[in-house]
């Protein structure tokens, strides 16, 4: 969102698996502790799609990424809730935790994280492929990039990493690919960040 | 937030534990088959966040529910999205169900999704509690009802079903009460339900 809006700025990197998230400094900035947290015009923003509309409001240029029309703008709003709601937060870090917290036997504990984030995944790819179809042209919605693609794109990602068959998900996996074309999206690719692994 | 909008409107019930959003027919309507979908101006909505977006642009009267400066709305778009992110999905419908497929025995069944649903809305409202010391005045985000208010007043009535001790969340108690004493939100209750239970 960051290079879409054409907006410069200081990294500063949390390593989810070594707790520095979990630190007291950092629920100053963030209450719930979690990622992203965005220091701007004296602001400190927390929860995603809360910074990219604050984005979208106070940067109208080089390009809008909500339609312009508020039935429009709904219909992207409801594929981003699809990712940020209904996704996301069932296979992140806390929850899979919580699921291995279950099992005692470490071959167990990792079936087990695995399979759960697979199915949440799925569950909500199943959903945002049925509602593609309706909205998809180029991109998520329609033929412009819009906030909508700015989610689809990582959780691709992450579905990747749980193992997700994207080839039941044509409509999914076409849009996510016309978005990486874009060099917004390749700077954001987690293989360019200052911390990849 | 129809309520508060003052918006008059046809209710039709989906009972989730008989598996009403399940059927064929209501994912034409809503891809994810959840609650809500809301039919207006020809359109059909879904995902609350973005139902209420899509209300408060198209209906500013008879009054805002989002702060009139971007960084206000920012602030209460991020809590928000505690709920609507953070803590709804972890410990909706769908979850619980994939929580007790884990186990055979029903008393157990019956205790790790209560368990699990406690523990998803305490780790939610730990941040929650700290961001709203922050933000709240009467209400979450100063003495102005807004969406804050509408995604809390549920979650903390769902707190109630799952056992959350609420003295530990003084500020979040203070600001549900303050919301429960207005018109809009009685008319909410789920005990004015058509289907209540």
């Amino acid at each position: 969102m960051l290079a879409l809006k054409g907006i410069e700025y200081d990294y500063a990197a949390k390593h989810l698996l070594e707790g520095d998230h979990l630190e007291d400094g950092y629920a100053e900035l963030n209450p719930m502790r979690e990622l992203p947290t965005l220091v701007i015009d004296g602001q400190t923003l927390t929860q995603s799609t809360a910074i990219i509309e604050y984005l979208e409001e106070t940067r109208p240029s080089p390009m809008n990424l909500l339609p312009k029309d508020a039935a429009g703008r709904a219909q992207v709003r409801a594929l981003m809730q699809i990712i940020a709601s209904d996704i996301q937060p069932v296979q992140n870090l806390r929850v899979l935790k919580k699921v291995m917290a279950e099992h005692s036997d470490p071959a167990i504990k990792t079936t087990k994280k695995m399979e759960w984030g697979k199915w949440a995944i799925e569950v909500g790819f199943d959903g945002l492929e049925a509602a593609l179809q309706k909205t998809a042209g180029k991109f998520a919605y329609g033929d412009e990039i819009t906030l909508a693609d700015a989610c689809i794109v990582p959780q691709v990602y992450n579905a990747g990493r749980f193992g997700v068959d994207m080839s039941a998900y044509p409509t999914i996996a076409r849009v996510c690919a016309a978005a990486e074309q874009l060099p917004a999206f390749k700077a954001a690719d987690p293989s360019m960040m200052p911390d990849k692994f």
